[in-house]
């Protein structure tokens, strides 16, 4: 007898579809089977029984810079990922101007606290200026169940120098720790951008001229070979086309352990996209911006074949208006950079990815959340097997429908891809057994969501630089 | 109350382990989960649970072509097979001389039949001079569970053309079969063999100069594209070394529908092997022959990234005695070509790839039998998963032991691996259920194996050639 | 005192420009210098001075296998090799049915004999169905100063087997000889030629299909491993896009002495082109068929990086009316297959390679004829250099002008090319010290060229795979 | 009649072999052709005359950074060069600290005037810390005959940061300078250095551990990007093994205008050396470091292919006492780093490149100079042809003889090929149709050597990133 079953659905286990009831007991999955008993259940006959996804590359509620705020605290951007079918959100704790990677998870916890609809972990940022001791910080963040730091080759205030990236990676490689990093060249956007605004080019389709492709392939190469120095684990985030996808995979091949994340900005926009009208460009307004169809198919390419382990949102809640102010003409110079995904992530990958395909059921659970999980040290999550979170999704696979920025739960007022039609919906959420959203509509507003104190990563042991001996191999 | 539970066991689900019990009624799994109970059960404390092995590529009680005779009937191969924690065997319907590949699987079904401890199914093969009708045979094979014809390219009375490729080709895309192809090129084999004998170089150490690699990457590329041409799924079986691998690789990265199975042989021995004394070297004669380190080291990565998907033995078994007789020099033009493996195949892989760490155990799973029951139709074998067949192996994962023929099932007197250290060895092995190897002794003898009609294949649409359009390409 | 000076040019020496006098003595170049004194002299101001072309892929007067005449003899192909810039052919000395490769050497002879503008060698043909012993034939080829043979691997009547093919490479590599193969894979075209005509599909463009990109790559990839088989120096004949080029590539990077020809309208013509009106299409007809765009930047990139060795017209001289005859459909199974190009090829290299810049001036001459010359064994000819024959043509460098089959020397009635405009064309030629065309005019109509009797190439030294040890790298 | 004639030489063409007499009148070639008759002649019979070498990396009479000094100035240094049959050099105009690119090249023509035996050159380099105007200061270089600037990405005092890297580039691409570049990533060499410090592994191989070859592939593709950025040409220098060697290939490929430089070092000695014994090690201590067989294979290959353009010594005339102190342990860290290299820079490519046939005479004759030649702007440099300055050696090509430091020219004590037998050795020298080494002794001392005041170069034109359009190609 168990507390709760989910009876007669279609299940998505690891390696297979299976028929099957699950079987929970309080918050965990106890059983896999056929005619299961339970106290109550929830009948999933005609839907796709998967796992509840994990997104780990999203922003909720951060600092302002003295630019614009995030419209998303963790009670709307919750409730978007939920409706979306995630139920493990990882955002990042970003620190203020100033502030250490420590101070900033105090702050980031707090404003989390009695607010997530969903479970959540939360990523370290460290930045060029902070003054702290980078290993100590490091350490302590791992402790404190945050064994991953995140670090930007570019922009103001937060741009980290080849010296500090690879302290960085050194302290993380200690403490078990996953450096994630955004890669552009820096020097070069700069250069190109002053360029183009001297002679006037500052429109949106310029965005993709300064932040060219070519400079994300530069400083993604330059960031696998630091972690080849220092043996660190890395993951390139939100790879935005076939040449940054192509070091990743060079990267693999020499053995190094580096992990390629892309967001599904790039597999449904290019930068053709930021030459239409300025009101539709501005949507479009994203770093790094999209590419080619050429880069489309190579992701999608590398999704199918495991180049690509992880499918992450990159949500950043920034509204319209601080986009392409009314008072402004459009420049990619001052517009706010980012747009909204938490609840379309999912949706997009099961009508695209696996609805048409191109990924069979085992790779679209892997980047729904399996990878993540495995990745970042979410030890219960993921998986439907015994033993894990009763996180659990009840998709209705034959619903068509059309994402409208207006029926959303974000704060945000567009989408980038508004009046695109999907195949797949969920139906009913389960977090850790609980029922939070049921027949597309929310069935308790309660915040349950809790902090997950995340495992320190055992990665595949790789030595640093110093400790091989390249000169026997002469 | 399940009439069977396995418990306390670390179970090997798709996609990673789990500490549960598995429910068994009748001959299927129906349960996973925790506390279940049974009318009977197996403790599986401290050992490994996994799904019984498919060995998809093996030779047993074979007609003899004027040479020697298989040592192995369906008795003593299905026994070796379950001994080595391999419940599902899939050997060829071998035809002799003349013989028609309908009538060759009538004269292995007889021989199997009340005779194999684990389940099989069974190839299809054709040869260049059988004068049938390729396209009613291979329909016939398809309904008859048998949707799988493996074509040779070389060996005399065996070395079907390009043309009789194509014919098979197009008849298996229709009937939704697979093809199976032994890659080397036949003209250059003879040509250099003759070159060969008429310099009196025929010590086994000629057999790798013969059957160079070069000329499996040949042949290898040929078959590849003329799937690309008909369609055709297709198995290029026993990939030696590097070389041809980079062909499959490369078909696959157009997007060809091509499978790559390689063997522990080619794994564990070089092409030095075979310049060893002659007793020692005999030991060593099968084809494709062993390569290089650097091939080997290739061959692990493709079996880790997915380039290679199919583990098999090519159990081969024949005599020391048919390899070096007593009163000839030793030769490779007339040893008896190939070894035995039933036995060894998945513990080596235990051992060498799962322990090491090479492979993940996702990637282990796939290559002992996950993925042959995928791509071969056998829709109940492979998974531990509620719905599929009872068939488990109990690995004891920490036992050192040591290969030795004399040991073995198998009627063969002498292992390619004598000697060999290997870690993990299947303690207790269920066939549908049913103990039928317990702590490493026969349990029940009796030959319960079944013949498993197989599905036909649904394999990703690919069109001819004919049905493309390349001028618009233009 | 000279007997002529070419006096005031741009002259093209191997490694760059130089303004220098021209001594020539009797049919040689005696002297590169400033102020050269002769009893003759021609002014060069305001030319480019060139070595002669080499087109060393061409067919004349072949023998009618049952379908149409060759309109071209030696009497107008070699007038328009003149007027195109070329003072040397090779064609093929093209067997009839059931003849033997001598006995065409002597055929060609004879009707090449005292008709030939330009100087000429010729290369021999192998077909499959003659009975002539290989090793001596090839070795008689080479002794009468033919030591190159041609293969077909497609083709009724012609297509070789491996076998066959491996016993040619055997005798070339012991004779010092080329091996030049047109490699598609014959079995694949008979068969999609038949599944097209069942299904009434034999419009031009299914020429393109019939004879698709793949076949082309796999049989090349084919030629190529039994060159490394043999050790024999190989050169695969009008590779048409990047495929084939690609495979030639990986053998020379394998070490393989192998090298790629090909032809202006691959640079020209796609697979689009086939799709026009018949009476436009059939002017595109030949094999291997028009490609793609994305082939032809591949092609442009391997005549620019040396890839491509030879740049050839493989001129085929039919009518019009062979091509697309008024009393039928077009219909690519019987249409004349091939296009005329003799006085095309060298200014199509001229405009499009040498003054866009695509190729260095270096490139452009072994283009022209330096690689041929080195080659084939044309140990005088293809450049400016005391001591080689006085081959000389004065081009106009800023002329432009547009191809038109009606005011050309050939007795074709069309060009694949009729109406380009090209930059560049030949002002005066002289062969041997003697002047052929002057001012675009016929200048001395007598046939002085001579037979040129070539050398056996001393290939650099490969070794036959069985001389080979590669049991030692294990 | 002629001022000079070299009559009876084996004459190194651009394109192959002349048996011809060379014309000389004043300092210039005026004629190639047999029976030249002039005032004076030179026997070259049973020599190859080749044309002077160009060595255009070499370091001569520099400022002391705190260090030690440079043993070789103009006098000895253009001695060495020219006993190796090099008879163009260009060295860095070195700045001392904080001197500008200017006042480095007056310092350096005060310090080369009136002292060089052969012909010389200068290029300008830029450091980190100089204040000057970065565009002024390129251009005036240009001007004054010097269109080539080094930058250096390692090295206390001289490392470039990206901005300065992308400033210069953007200056010369616009003044048609060429800018070469020192590739190796300075922050990873200052952590792997510091942590071998700390632990006291400072020996001579670790030399090649703080160094490492990723180290360089790094900034190699690093360097290549911000020159696909800028659209400057650019030389990445002494490439040493197969990882840097890729980078530029796949920069090539990309159609950027990069070429690779390497030295004979590279090719001859691997990191296994620097294990050697301290007093033999030392010797081996050049910066970046000698690597793997493997990478010796593929520096060969792009010798021979083309990818490598350029052939230079590096040389760095340190004492072997300032590599290793009587007083002090060895240490990577403090020994001084460079070998000298003038005068067997051409011998070791003339014995181990064109001897062997690794090399075409083709490839030879880029490699000794010509590609020089042509990138650096040396317009009457580096071939046999009328026009040209008469720089001429005359080889003995089966000389066999004995790298032996004590008996060459430069005032360095030790060489790194010591005891290296080579075959093959320039008897006579001309420079500019004077002889200065005759019979392999200094015939004329005279420093008659001049300053060649170089053209910019015209590159091939290649836009900016800002001016691309890349989101047109979506």
């Amino acid at each position: 007898m168990h507390d709760l079953v989910v009876r007669n659905g279609r299940v998505a286990l690891d390696g297979g579809w299976a028929e099957c009831d699950i079987g929970i007991d309080s918050d965990r999955i106890t059983a896999l089977g056929s005619g299961l008993v339970g106290r109550a259940h929830i009948d999933a006959s005609g839907t796709w029984v998967m796992p509840g996804g994990i997104d780990a590359h999203c922003h909720l509620d951060q600092p302002n810079w003295g630019g614009v705020d995030t419209a998303d605290d963790f009670t709307s951007g919750s409730r978007a990922a939920a409706f979306g079918g995630t139920t493990t959100i990882v955002p990042f704790a970003m620190p203020g101007p100033g502030m250490t990677a420590l101070a900033a998870l105090d702050r980031s916890l707090d404003r989390a606290n009695g607010r997530s609809l969903v479970d959540y972990g939360l990523h370290g940022v460290m930045t060029q200026d902070t003054g702290a001791d980078i290993k100590a910080q490091t350490e302590r963040l791992a402790v404190r169940g945050v064994p991953s730091v995140k670090l930007f080759m570019t922009y103001t205030g937060f741009a980290v120098s080849d010296d500090l990236m690879l302290r960085v990676m050194d302290a993380a490689h200690e403490a078990g720790a996953v450096v994630m990093v955004h890669a552009e060249n820096d020097a070069a956007i700069r250069r190109t951008t002053a360029r183009l605004a001297a002679s006037d080019r500052t429109g949106f389709r310029y965005h993709a001229v300064a932040h060219a492709e070519i400079l994300e392939r530069e400083a993604t190469h330059r960031a696998i070979t630091l972690a080849e120095v220092t043996g660190a684990r890395l993951v390139i985030v939100h790879v935005s086309g076939h040449q940054a996808a192509d070091e990743v995979r060079r990267g693999q091949m020499r053995g190094i352990d580096v992990v390629a994340e892309t967001c599904p900005q790039y597999l449904l926009l290019t930068a053709a996209d930021l030459a239409s009208a300025p009101d539709e460009a501005a949507r479009f307004i994203f770093t790094p911006p999209p590419r080619s169809r050429a880069g489309q198919a190579a992701l999608w390419d590398g999704l199918a074949d495991g180049l690509i382990g992880l499918w992450s949102s990159d949500h950043s809640p920034y509204r319209l208006s601080d986009k392409l102010p009314a008072d402004r003409p459009p420049s990619f110079l001052t517009a706010a950079n980012g747009v909204p995904g938490l609840e379309t992530r999912l949706p997009i990958l099961f009508s695209e990815g696996l609805v048409t395909n191109r990924l069979t059921l085992s790779r679209y659970l892997a980047l729904a959340g399996g990878e993540a999980a495995r990745l970042y040290g979410l030890d219960r999550k993921g998986r439907i097997a015994p033993g894990f979170d009763a996180d659990l999704v009840l998709w209705n696979p034959d619903r068509r429908w059309q994402v409208r920025a207006a029926e959303q739960q974000s704060a945000v007022d567009f989408s980038p891809f508004e009046g695109l039609w999907l195949t797949g919906r969920p139906r009913d959420v389960l977090l850790r057994g609980r029922l939070i959203v049921s027949n597309g509509v929310l069935h308790d507003a309660n915040p349950g969501g809790r902090f997950l104190s995340r495992m320190s990563g055992v990665p595949r042991h790789r030595h640093p630089l110093e400790e091989t001996t390249p000169w026997l191999d002469g």
